[in-house]
Parts: structure tokens; C-alpha cells; sequence
């Protein structure tokens, strides 16, 4: 009774989510800082009235909130020093919606790859790339990373495709290339097929790759509600774009899904954006606990990636991944493992509080 | 830039939503009455460190919450004196939840139906089938109703398909199968291939197939949320079936979003099915109001087909649909028109308030 398709799907399996005991949490990357507690405000003011009305389909007033916050911060919640200031104004026409960057992700691979040529996307990075290329059966081609984990730019430009996507910052790997870089990538691109970056982790780098949108009509950025703005629960993400390339995912939604996000997320995601000054203070909190794990980790003996992102990848000589997770979650810790040559060696690591990444510390200090 | 796939389709297009005015909506077939007072309360629970964290990908809570409900009220809200018992208790292995029944029937069409033979659905029904079929490139095949805007069963299961799906009751006509004539049906359909009844106003009705489920296990049966329970601004609708067809929507999903309902909506949703008195006892009052209203517009002289559903389809000598919706419109109260051959005539009226209705009721004898 299944389709020929779904025979072939080879689904997304996200980090575990065990019953057995209370865990501390640090394998889904999600943010150890509540919501704004704005957004958690405006939830209660969707009455059991509202509850029963469609929602907007277009989700304009939340567009808008989104495209203000961006303008407003300059891109990303707390920008480097050598971030480019944005050459324009981000309009609301200029931004998509989605239910998670999941499913902006799934509109992403629909209405701009096609299946005559591969998509091209680096060996190792979000692992629900490959999915979604199946789920509409459009070729693939995996570029292998370069020997320090960093993505392999030319072979990337240089291979025959119908378009490319990857994390930047990437992941597992918590690398991220320079605005330069992807330039340079760019320049060497047709201008006739999308160049996606997924910035899920922009906001723990201090760069976006935004500004270049001015010059490249072919650039399409994802960003997430779910790591930097405490929403993972709320299921909401996001594209920036031409109009051109927004207007082709708006198509796909309305022959999917036409209302997406609900009233309640909506309102919630629209008083988030208007308090980002509680996600500036909580990104930088979680920045500096990063940097601080990194390096005592690193005095521990333990080999680190360095990351942009709020995990990090980190590997003990003589111990698989698979072998540390399984001591740390002993001690109540959930990370994650790979089994995956290259990063079998590695356990990745979500950024917890201070107080969580020292109670680790110290199990991993152990090992 | 834009696939070839995307180049082919033709968006679902709902209910208008105008802002020049304020209008009474009797265009979408929304609940006048609000959702349950309890989910609206379970709404506000959710505190902004839950926010945070991911939602139960697989809403096992919300499955077995809609289980309840269905084994409670027998299957639908407001039970009519001879629809038959469930035999048997429904279990949350046979439920699949999505955001939303549109999610839901996109991944229906991606799970069972290929691409080799034509989906059979009637010429009229939910405009969004025929948009699903053409996302994902499946043959379709519309088959013509009869003069008195019934189904044409025989037609429907002895054309060569690789499925079926259809409204029960039907929309825009409102009408219904009984159980009786939807089980010939599938005893005379091939019982490897998927059969899918979409009760999305069942609960108006009175009636549903679920006890069929017991014989017919490529019986799929969606629900949603948005109509009689009143979350249209939720976004919540699910599918019952065999745990088989379940598992197959299941690894659909978990192929194109992981996450596909937020924390919220889950909770407002378990809440709003162990609340099943609030929503009968509205239920009950639409169900009685379009009563009145449709023998009130009959008296007027007034064309009306019998409707089983929280709407009317309903005409005007010498006025076709759009006439009378543009006459209506211009005294405050929206209604929808199809500028389709057949049913171009009516136009099709959401069941509101008696005030609501009662006010419609003088604008429609003055045409």
C-alpha cells in the first residue's frame, strides 16, 4: 500500500530523547536560556476566540518583526567587530516563514533543485540535507571536508550541480567560513542557481553572510528561531532572499501547507524579535561559557574543533565517541555521537549553562 | 532559478481575508463559537524555559488524548441515533498528527499514492487535492458527480487508480455517503491500494467510518482540529488508521519536518479532548442553526442542498454565485463563490452564530 517513494526514504534521526532518568540535556543544541519572557507575554493573549480563526497565511506582521530585528542588530544578535555594516534595509518581502527552518528547508530543496544534476552539499553538515533530496528525489553529491574539518570551497563551485547548500558555521563541525570566503565561492558560482547558507548558528559566530545579498540575487540565507532564540518548542524558521527567490517558496507553502504557523506562534515570535536585547545578553553568555569549555578542555588533554556555533565537537585519543557518550550519559549528561568515519572519534557537545558545562568538566576530566 | 516542478504548479487558493472593513466571515468555515476555555488555559503552561526545548516529535500525549475522545463520543461529537458502535477501541498507534489536516493529506498523497495510474477524487471536493497531486507530480483523475451533486461511487472504485480520496460529508456541497454505500465502495476497490475518506466536517454529521477500520485496513480516515473543535489558528489535524499507514505517514514526516507541532499546540490540543462537552454542546447549536437557516432560505425560495457539514450551498434563480456574494459582501458578511462550472450558481455559506445568521437571512430575502 506504500508509494514507490516512500520505500526509498531514509528518514532524519534527531538526538535521543530518553524517559529512563532526568538528563542534562546537551544533544540537540538547544539554548539553556529561556524564551524572552516578552514572547511567553504574548502567547496568553491569544484568547480561546482567536484560537478557532485561520491564522495569516503570509505571516506579514511576523515578517516584518523579523526584518526590523535584522536591520536593528545588523544582522546577527551580537556582530563582530569586522562584520560589514548592512548595505540596505531588509524588507519584509525579502523573508519567507516556515514551521522550523526544517520545513523552510524542505520548501528550499523543492523549488529550487531540480533532478538533472546533483545539489551539492560538504561530506559532513546537517544531516536532514540528505533527506530531504530523497524525500523529492533530486541527486546528491557530498564533497569531502578538507583534513582541518573546513569545507572544501572549490570543488564545491567547480562540480556540476543544480545548486548548494550548506551550515555556516557548519555542522557538526562548528567551522564556519568567512564572508570573503563565500564570496569568493560565489563569484565562481552560476548566477543562475541558488547558493543556500544555512546560518542556523550565524548568531554564536558574529557573522552573516547577509550583506552579500545586495550583490547576489542567487543567495538564499536560512535562519532558525530554535538555537539562538530559545524557540526549538515553538517551531519557527526563516529564509532571507530576492523577492524573487521568496516568492517561489511562498508558491511551494501554498501547495503544501497553506497556513503554516499558527496564531499563537506568530504573536510569540513577533514580541521575541522586539526583545532582542534578552537574546544579545543570553547569546553572549553562551559564547563566553563556550570559550571557557573550549580551552579547559583543551588543557584537559581533549582535542577541540574550535566552534562559531553552541556546541562543539571534541575527541580524546584512544576513545571512540561512541565510548564517551556512553561514560557521560552514565553520569546523567546527554551528548551526541556520529558513527560516521571522519567524526567517529568525536562526541558533539550543545553549550549548556555555566553551571552545567562545569559539572561536565569535570566528568570529562575523569575520562 | 526556480525547479521545473515548482514551474507546474497551481497554488491552493482559501477563503479571502480582506482588511478594508470589518466583516462578518462566513467564508472559511470557521467555528463561530471559541475553542475550549481549558486548552486556552493549557495555552498558558507553557512557560519560556519550555519554549526552549523541542516538542515531543511524535505527540505520543496528544495521540492518545485524541484516542480518548474518539472511543468517548463513538467516533464523533454529537453521534446520530443509528451510527453503529466503534468496534473496537482506538489506539494511539493508529493515529498520525500533523500541523494542520493539509500536512496531513500532503504527506497522504506522498505515502500512498504513485505516480503510474491517476488518484481518483470526485470533480468536486476539497480544492486542495488536486493541488497536493500536482506537488508531487501524481496523475489525477476527477470523476464528474451526479445530478444531485452526489458522488459517483461505481465510477469512483472501478477506474483504474493507484488510490482514492473524497470529503465525507463533501464539500463544496455538503452532502454525505452513508456508511453503507462508502463499505461497497471498498469492497469493490483493490484492497492494496489506499482509500482515504476526509472527515474534516464529519463531526456536523453525525456520522463516520471509523468502524469500517475494523474490515479495511487500507481504510485511512483524517480529522482535523480546525472545524468543529474550533483550531483553525491552531493548526492541528490528524489521520486514523491501520498502525501500518500510520507508520508510513510517520516516516513521510520524519523525511520533511521532525517537529511538525509546537509544545503549545500540543498541549492546547490534549486539553481541548478531554473538554469533548464543550465542543458538543457547540456542535449541537451549528448543527441546529443550519438547520433553521436552510429551511428559512428554502421558504425564501431559495435552491439549498441538504448539508450534512458547518456550511450550505445555496442559490438564486437567475443570480449566479458571484452576484449574490458581491450583493452580500457589500452588507458586511463574506461569503465564497466558485467560478466553476456546475456549482456557479451558489454560493457556499459558513454555519455562524443565530444572530449571524438571522442578519445573512434578511440580506438574502431582500435578493
Amino acid at each position: 500500500m506504500i508509494s514507490k517513494r516512500l520505500q526509498k526514504l531514509n528518514p532524519y534521526k534527531p538526538g535521543e530523547q530518553p524517559n529512563d532518568r532526568k538528563y542534562i540535556k546537551l544533544n540537540a543544541n538547544e539554548n539553556p536560556y529561556p524564551a524572552s519572557p516578552k514572547a511567553a507575554k504574548a502567547v496568553k493573549t491569544v484568547s480561546n476566540e482567536k484560537m478557532g480563526l485561520y491564522p495569516d497565511p503570509e505571516s506579514i506582521d511576523l515578517k516584518k518583526a523579523i526584518a526590523a530585528m535584522l536591520n536593528e542588530c545588523n544582522g546577527v544578535l551580537v556582530p563582530a567587530d569586522n562584520q560589514p555594516q548592512l548595505p540596505f534595509s531588509i524588507t519584509e518581502d525579502m523573508i519567507f516563514c516556515g514551521n522550523g527552518s526544517d520545513e523552510v528547508l524542505s520548501f528550499v530543496f523543492y523549488a529550487f533543485f531540480d533532478d538533472d544534476k546533483p545539489v551539492i552539499i560538504p561530506e559532513h553538515t546537517y544531516s536532514f540535507y540528505p533527506v530531504y533530496a530523497g524525500y523529492y528525489q533530486i541527486p546528491l553529491k557530498k564533497i569531502p571536508l578538507n583534513e582541518d574539518f573546513s569545507i572544501d570551497k572549490e570543488t564545491m563551485v567547480t562540480t556540476d550541480s543544480t545548486g548548494i547548500i550548506f551550515a555556516n558555521p557548519n555542522a557538526p563541525t562548528g567551522k564556519s567560513l568567512s564572508i570573503d570566503e563565500i564570496e569568493q565561492m560565489l563569484k565562481s558560482y552560476p548566477s543562475d542557481k541558488v547558493f543556500v547558507v544555512d546560518e542556523a548558528y550565524a548568531d554564536f559566530s558574529g557573522h552573516t553572510v547577509l550583506p552579500l545579498l545586495k550583490k547576489y540575487s542567487n543567495l538564499l540565507v536560512i535562519r532558525t528561531f530554535s538555537k539562538s532564540m530559545a524557540f526549538a518548542g515553538m517551531r519557527l524558521g526563516f529564509a532571507v532572499g530576492s523577492p524573487e527567490l521568496i516568492n517561489a517558496l511562498t508558491t511551494t507553502k501554498n501547495s503544501f501547507n497553506h497556513f503554516p504557523i499558527d496564531r499563537i506562534c506568530q504573536a510569540a515570535g513577533i514580541a521575541a524579535c522586539a526583545d532582542s536585547a534578552w537574546y544579545k545578553k543570553n547569546c553572549r553568555k553562551i559564547m563566553q561559557t563556550r570559550d571557557f569549555f573550549q580551552s579547559e578542555l583543551q588543557k584537559a588533554g581533549w582535542t577541540v574543533i574550535p566552534s562559531q556555533t553552541n556546541f562543539i565537537l571534541a575527541g580524546k585519543k584512544g576513545k571512540t565517541g561512541k565510548e564517551v557518550y556512553e561514560a557521560i550519559k552514565k553520569e546523567g549528561i546527554l551528548v551526541r555521537y556520529f558513527d560516521i568515519d571522519t567524526i567517529r572519534d568525536y562526541v558533539r557537545i550543545s553549550i549548556g549553562t555555566d553551571k552545567q558545562m562545569k559539572q561536565l568538566l569535570d566528568i570529562m576530566k575523569q575520562l
